[in-house]
């Protein structure tokens, strides 16, 4: 894909080739050879326990804590996780806090249930906890949305020391915390990191989902949280009517878990991202002009590079695409249209080559950029 | 299943038993074998083309008018439709308008939603659209939710002169219309019935799913609108983030639509879902206490009893459950807690012997109960 089509290191999406379609294949064969057609009927509203049985024992075997099968409700991914959330927890017209940058979707999400968005920073340890406590001797928000491991779009993780104030935080304000931990087993310490979860186990509702680590097209997620946090969700209408979520891709994730094909794909793909992102960061620092900067991500998806306060990366988007490559441009990424000289780059998109192909084509083209400006 | 244990002729799902799970196998064997990896990933927002293409051919086939793949919307199923619809084109204190009685759970996702609902009356002709147009001279709701073919919970499908008069009513007033056609295939004239959309192209959303004519455990369907209707549709902010719904559900079910197994099962339910339903009206005919009456419904899965207006049939339902029986009370369907006096029932969910000892079981309760009021 070297030449002349773009490279568009803004795509936050699986790399198509690496989609596991063989273990797909064999989990699917495996759990249609076994008795019962449970997963053709209505589910549970919480989703069926032999399948969040299944996703607590590989959450287990990965993060620091155990997880038990009735703290999760099987969910169609992350981003319908979240709408669940906030259709339980929120009305119209409440405050919320989310980082400044986040993630671009879920302000569209906070949008459509007409929220009030506010931000509080973001740096090299996570939020801000300073600025959050600020925030909340003048504010009542009503939840913090939070992407505290391998973070979208920065990929910093949270420091240990701000998790626990943020938990005493949430305590002292009865703040309600929705922690996006899509990414949070691609990080660099993966299993020593623990989910947001364990810092405030009734304040937060963690979202999961198989999206990143095994393939989007299954729409199957998990919220983590209390059963009495799941109790309240649980009486959502649309869940009622529907029933729980995906139950067909449910049954071959259940048979993909237990064969331990997710446990093999994931040590692949950490590995193989690992090594992406340490390439990317290694042309970046070689590569980028000066007075282009970034933090190296603790892992997930993203680079965030900083230009100079006075460039407009959307603004520049055309040009950077008229050269070859393309970006997502921070002003996209933050509830006031914050961060215009940031961007946000994926490696884990694209092999080794158009990744070097990528980034000096973006060095090449902010070299000529920020020379003409 | 007769005997002690209780027979619920409220529950409105498919019998597990009669779940295709060969057919689902079959069509899972066929897709698994083709080349790509398409469904693993996300879906565009609208679904995929190749679905979407077999959608419309099916429907095509079924219906009095040919169907566009471009006017298809794929969702995770009516209930996920109606969700959509509404984080779209409504916003909290709207009033809606929707038939008394209705679908109970689409009650809980107005609730969800903020909404101020009011209703209107159906009898055996369907939605009462001179009561609709009382309402329209005092009311601008933002839109109407209508159960017009073998209606949940009353089994009526609305008449040709209504359905006219509905479309023109619609215009007049600039009304939504979303019709919740899940059973529309299931009708007795079938084929010669055709969707609401095809009064009122511009003005109707109809929101189908393969819940009731293959299995709700896929969680897919579609809404079927104009194309400007479906791209303001397509800016949800949760759809955006999460892609299209149930890419992998949907790549098993395009090849269960190319191999025609869906529509070799749609004709094998109708003649069942037909016979137990003349059955279970043969029942209730020959059993049930005069004071209690129904209209034959026309296909889907529901009759409609009503009984003395003096009855509460949710207080009732404990009792009826030690006789060996229940039912959905009437109260819940209704907007504003009417229709106490009534109780659906739902012929699918049984095999005759089961309906008949259920039928059996109701009227002699029924019998006993309205001698001692």
């Amino acid at each position: 894909m070297t030449g002349a089509h773009v490279i568009d290191l803004g795509i936050g999406e699986p790399q198509p080739r690496l989609l596991p379609l063989d273990s797909f294949r064999q989990a699917a064969a495996h759990r249609l050879a076994l008795p019962g057609n449970d997963y053709l009927q209505y589910a549970p509203e919480q989703g069926w326990g032999s399948l969040r049985g299944e996703i607590a024992r590989f959450l287990t075997g990965w993060t620091p804590h155990p997880v038990e099968p009735d703290e999760l409700l099987i969910t169609a991914g992350a981003s319908h996780g979240l709408d669940l959330v906030l259709s339980r927890c929120t009305r119209p017209g409440d405050t919320i806090v989310v980082e400044d940058p986040t993630y671009f979707f879920a302000l569209e999400v906070f949008r459509d249930r007409g929220l009030r968005v506010l931000g509080v920073p973001i740096d090299g340890d996570g939020l801000d906890v300073d600025a959050l406590d600020e925030l909340l001797s003048t504010e009542r928000p009503r939840l913090l949305y939070t992407v505290p491991v391998c973070n979208n779009p920065t990929g910093v993780t949270l420091s240990p020391g701000r998790r626990a104030r943020l938990a005493g935080l949430a305590a002292r304000h009865d703040l309600l915390i929705v922690a996006d931990e899509v990414y949070h087993l691609l990080g660099d310490a993966g299993p020593a990191v623990p989910s947001l979860r364990a810092a405030a186990p009734d304040r937060v509702l963690s979202l999961g989902s198989f999206s990143k680590i095994f393939a989007p097209g299954l729409r199957l997620g998990w919220i983590h949280a209390s059963r009495e946090r799941l109790a309240h969700l649980l009486q959502d209408g649309e869940l009622r009517s529907a029933g729980g979520a995906s139950p067909v891709a449910g049954a071959v994730m259940e048979s993909a878990l237990a064969l331990g094909l997710q446990d093999r794909f994931l040590k692949e793909i950490r590995e193989l991202y690992a090594a992406r992102r340490r390439h990317m960061v290694r042309l970046l620092a070689a590569t980028l002009p000066p007075e282009v900067t970034f933090e190296p991500p603790d892992g997930g998806y993203y680079v965030w590079l900083r230009l100079p306060g006075h460039v407009d990366t959307a603004a520049l988007l055309p040009a950077a695409a008229q050269a070859g490559v393309a970006y997502r441009p921070g002003s996209l990424c933050s509830w006031r249209g914050g961060h215009a000289c940031c961007m946000r780059l994926c490696f884990v998109h694209y092999d080794e080559p158009d990744l070097t192909e990528g980034c000096e084509r973006l060095a090449a083209f902010l070299r000529a950029h920020l020379r003409a400006l």
